[in-house]
């Protein structure tokens, strides 16, 4: 261990997009020494090896977090519980433990549930990064840069857990801010979950139009940016769907009655509200984009 | 006139990015002697005439088009049937006639109504490009370039027209094919004016939802293009939307009732049910994206 870096073995659990993203954003960094990965495909984590992202790596949780001073669990939403249970007693008790998944509330039922009493190194948290790719492959130092890191600590969360969660997202570019878990699910649900499932739920639609092959054949590139999350990691978005399925509901059902009154304007072809709707929203993306851009 | 130019005068109605597209491109190409423009706001003309979009300007359309063999009107829908009754006596006996407009029924019942009987040079016609942007300054020469253009040629369109039509479009770089208007309307119903109808339609649901500024604060890049197209001309997609409102309305209802059923398994948490509609949409995307790549 050096004198300087800010953790000495970093343990990822899921070394794909997100986990291998962080480990390359950290060692860019020099935030860490030594990079140990851990997931249940053998041929994924040797190619992890030999693209650098990490030291070491073993298929088995519990091996994998002894010694570490850090772990960060990035596998899909519905393997987070059985994850936790694996680890279960091997932690040191210094060491951090916190995750990348989407969806917060349901991380922490995962963990009281297969912890029992939360360690005081726990503090869940999200990434607010990502492309439609996914695997090691598709991982690069500068996913995290200006991006958003929400954390969302329990009342169990020790404060030098939580701030050296924050330091460590810090050092891999993120911006980060803590708010409460259900407030992050409410939150992501609108910005994330809800597009996802549009997106998903059109091309699954036009699928099944008649002249399908036609109508993709005169799609351009409108077309292929609204629904470039529609080539996102089907059985990731499966688990946000069912973690988040409450607030993911709302959403949808909030959107689907304003669609429907979209429709009726069409219908009824009352020109000046559906110019009213369409100015106020383009005014507002505008604005939304020179904000993502002023983080740049 | 040179022996070799396609078009001796070409005559731009309407300046913006999909009129100054093609004229540059045209000009880029060589298959053009000179460019009319015309349009009702007179700075955006000696702007237009300033970058080199177009060689002369009027506002007065009558005039535009006198002596000119290509006219090419590029107006939002709703000013299409102004402009045709503008023109009227005064295009030469051998001028084509097309537009650019984005829904072709529409446009075939506007120049009925201001023609009575159509001139054989009339073919309607729409390029399947764009951007969110709008403007002359926003256009470019490759805006065209391997993209896909529909003529909607009606029963009075001349065999002459609709081939210099289409070399005109294949001279700016485009592909080009033929099908009925109201064909025509309903693919572009299903691949654009639904996922533009479905965007707006997002912006503005959240932007008034609760705590809207946060909400906007947390969304990223998936969000950003996905809502793309929401920064479209407000004015152009409400012409659009009453123009091909029968359609659109059809698609919408579709689509509504799809997401009526997406909402019950995310409520009744159907992973099983989840997950087949989101591998079949990636598959489907995937398959799209590597059909849009092969054209380029």
């Amino acid at each position: 261990m050096t004198d300087r870096a800010l953790i000495h073995r970093l343990c990822v659990i899921g070394v794909g997009l997100i986990g291998g993203s962080l480990a390359r954003a950290l060692r860019h960094a020099g935030a860490v020494d030594q990079v140990v990965g851990c997931g249940r495909n053998a041929d994924t984590l040797q190619r992890a090896e030999a693209l650098g992202v990490v030291d070491h790596y073993t298929t088995d949780p519990a091996h994998a977090v002894t010694g570490a001073d850090m772990v960060v669990v990035c596998v899909p939403l519905g393997a987070m519980r059985g994850v936790f249970e694996q680890i279960r007693g091997h932690l040191a008790p210094d060491a951090v433990l916190t995750d990348g998944g989407s969806a917060k509330a349901s991380v922490i039922e995962d963990a009281r549930a297969a912890f029992g009493d939360l360690p005081a190194g726990f503090v869940p948290g999200h990434p607010i990064a990502g492309t439609e790719k996914s695997g090691v492959e598709a991982s690069f130092s500068r996913l995290y840069n200006h991006r958003r890191v929400i954390l969302t600590p329990v009342a169990e969360s020790a404060e030098w857990a939580v701030d050296r969660t924050r330091r460590m997202w810090e050092a891999a570019g993120a911006r980060v801010t803590s708010m409460s878990a259900e407030h992050h699910d409410d939150v992501l649900a609108a910005t994330s979950h809800l597009p996802h499932a549009l997106a998903f739920g059109l091309v699954d639609t036009l699928s099944r139009w008649e002249g399908e092959q036609e109508i993709f054949e005169y799609a351009a590139g409108g077309f292929r940016d609204f629904t470039r999350i529609a080539s996102s990691d089907p059985v990731m978005w499966r688990d946000i769907c069912l973690s988040n399925r409450e607030a993911l509901a709302r959403a949808l059902r909030r959107y689907t009655e304003d669609l429907q009154r979209l429709t009726e304007l069409v219908e009824r072809g009352d020109g000046a509200a559906l110019e009213d709707i369409f100015q106020h929203a383009k005014a507002r993306r505008d604005r939304f984009v020179a904000l993502l851009e002023d983080k740049h």
